[in-house]
């Protein structure tokens, strides 16, 4: 997602210190001692303008959430989101996903999501598919022993291959949806892309997958 | 798949039992010594009225395949099809798959087909879906070390519950298509049910999982 470069963006960054951490890395470790509770952390990589985040921290304002998302640009947009959810447990990082061991001790985090993660369709940009093995890699350490990633997409394609990438990591697929807006799953809370697609009648495929066994070092 | 009752089908199987084996138990471990030769044993459990696999066997006469039906007048359909398709290596065997340990040795199949399993919607009655944990065990012991299911559907409910069972059981997703005949996966082969299901327009799901361990004792 890329929105029109803001010449503005990082003065509004800096001014909301409190929401945009400024040195994630310097809080590796220290999650909970920054959140000031002991509350489950739950991350989202690539989160775009945050609307999942936000409806999010608003209904489980006993779980920490963190948004991790590269473009400076988009990310002010969700900023802004918190700042009208008026939520204390959401805070956003504007860092590349491939850095996420930099900023998050071995097994910190409780929850990864993955929200129409961009599908890179052709076969020699898969390695940069949020779901390749690579980035299982990362997201093992970062999370506790059995530690689920939740991944929505409208891609049939990222789909297919994200089962297919979470199953050969040795991952166990605990949800499968094939069409979730039609489905009797409750209490989903839709991103932009989500609401975007599913309004031209699009699918929506949601899993669930769980880390097995102790993170290789 | 029910069809009349027909008073004929018992006389017409015993005029062809050299189709429709007569007491496949008394073969088990003797597979490869029937058909005269050591090329690989592919299975379909639920064949119906056996398209699938006349089309398979005359595409790979190197494959010895046996398909496994419960109700003996829907086979009798099946045994025209091979007699009419003139290949002798497809046998059909009028049998409950619940029993299949009876008629083949561990490790005496190299591949199992499902096609479009009863899909057996209500929660109670998932043990009787051909992908439920008891029945995987059962495929477990009589295929090869490595050996795979290759699963077709139309019914998304049990193409959801499939993928979790096949995961749960330990198994690798090596192939997911969530829209088979929109991919490009060459060779399909068109069973009874996905000619009638998608051309009412529905998806074709299909999979492909491997057992990794030594079956379980
Ligand atoms: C297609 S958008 C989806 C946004 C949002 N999750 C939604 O569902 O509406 C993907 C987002 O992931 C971000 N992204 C892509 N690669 C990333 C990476 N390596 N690290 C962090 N964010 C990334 C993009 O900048 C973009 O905002
Ligand atoms: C829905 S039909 C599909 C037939 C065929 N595979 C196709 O795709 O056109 C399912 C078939 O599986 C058979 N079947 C169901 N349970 C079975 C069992 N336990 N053992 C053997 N066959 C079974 C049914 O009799 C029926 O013919």
């Amino acid at each position: 997602m890329r929105v029109r470069n803001k010449p503005w963006a990082s003065e509004f960054l800096q001014e909301n210190r409190h929401i945009a951490i400024a040195q994630p890395s310097e809080l590796k470790g220290k999650w909970k001692e920054f959140f000031g509770n002991s509350n489950p952390i739950h991350i989202e990589v690539g989160t775009g303008k945050g609307q999942f985040l936000s409806g999010m921290a608003k209904a489980n304002p006993d779980i920490n959430y963190l948004g991790i998302e590269l473009f400076q640009s988009v990310m002010v947009i969700a900023v802004q989101k918190v700042i009208d959810a008026e939520v204390d447990n959401l805070k956003l990082l504007n860092v590349d996903a491939a850095v996420l061991t930099d900023i998050f001790e071995d097994g910190e985090v409780d929850r990864l999501y993955l929200n129409f993660s961009d599908p890179w369709p052709k076969k020699r940009h898969e390695k940069r598919r949020l779901t390749y093995k690579t980035f299982l890699g990362l997201y093992e350490r970062l999370l506790v022993k059995g530690g689920e990633i939740h991944f929505k997409t409208d891609n049939q394609g990222l789909f297919e291959f994200s089962l297919r990438s979470f199953s050969e990591y040795g991952m166990l697929l605990t949800f499968v949806s094939l069409d979730l807006h039609q489905s009797d799953f409750e209490g989903n809370i839709m991103t932009e892309y989500e609401e975007k697609f599913s309004n031209k009648g699009q699918r929506i495929y949601r899993s669930e997958a769980k880390f097995q066994n102790e993170p290789s070092e």
